[in-house]
């Protein structure tokens, strides 16, 4: 996506431990065009998928997700880190966080996902695929269909983009960094 | 709002606890549509304030802050509860939740706020202000100011709107609930 790579050329950042920095216009401040922009291409990728569903997880898949659930008039649903007190009966997955070298829980409650759902799984970031793993999961735990996934900027140099595929999974990626290296940003 | 009013009676839940229950379309799976009409509704009400920054606090701010965002063509900022490792220096503060009785910590990048900008903080509820007053000292430490404060749902029966009315502040809240005795959802 054309759009997408211009503000990664633009505005991304590359720390010195290799880390691609988007928080000026993804996950911290977040610009609301190019977010809706980012929705309606999502939308046009899947155009045949009869999607009636989109699930991501908190927080920074949330502006993603809204943009693309807007896009195809469908509700959206974010898994939580934390299950509320609120919350009744839930489906969960445990996620391995490769950057923060820790596991967590997400849930979704089991009222927004049932086995009639065709579901779009979208996020900012692929590097090893774990949270997305961990949604498909989710899915397939509640007898829903994963229709694709849909992600922002997938890094091209870690395993989980071809980890999705190989599962028959069809992956649309708007942005694929092929190296950081040398605190360059190389686009495919 | 009407629209806002509308679900809240036909999908809005009371627990127990008197915790009034949207998750079927603001805090957990969320109405895109819904969403994008708040937005319109905010930048109406707020039509006179030349504001260029919306801000929030993840993760249930996110989508109604986006809506906004687009409806008033700035970018949006949403303030983190950890601090990642990445970020630079950052503005803090410390809020109270009633809700889960501890405190937590919220982060906003200097980059992303400036005495330049003329900020609408929005959340999705307001009860007892404490997120509110947390968002504001970040903005006030920014030298910013506080163009206003944007809410969804307000739980009138809590102090939160009279300390932030008390303090001079410019706020709208879309559904205002008057009481949720008898597990009877009253709207004002």
């Amino acid at each position: 996506m054309k759009l997408l790579k211009e503000y990664i050329e633009k505005y991304g950042a590359v720390t010195d431990s290799s880390i691609l920095k988007v928080d000026s216009f993804i996950n911290h401040q977040i610009d609301p065009i190019l977010m809706m922009e980012i929705g309606e291409e999502f939308k046009n990728r899947f155009s045949d998928k009869k999607i009636n569903k989109v699930l991501t997880i908190e927080a920074s898949g949330i502006a993603i997700a809204i943009a693309v659930a807007y896009a195809l008039k469908v509700p959206m649903v974010f898994a939580k880190k934390k299950k509320p007190s609120t919350m009744g009966e839930a489906y969960n997955a445990t996620v391995h966080s490769f950057t923060k070298k820790t596991d967590y829980n997400i849930t979704v409650s089991k009222e927004f996902l049932t086995s009639q759902d065709n579901v779009l799984i979208v996020d900012d970031f692929l590097a090893m695929g774990n949270a997305i793993i961990g949604l498909k999961n989710i899915v397939d735990e509640a007898g829903a269909t994963v229709a694709g996934i849909g992600i922002a900027i997938e890094k091209g140099f870690q395993p989980g983009g071809e980890i999705l595929k190989k599962q028959g999974l069809h992956l649309e990626s708007l942005a694929i960094i092929d190296s950081l290296e040398n605190n360059q940003i190389t686009l495919r």
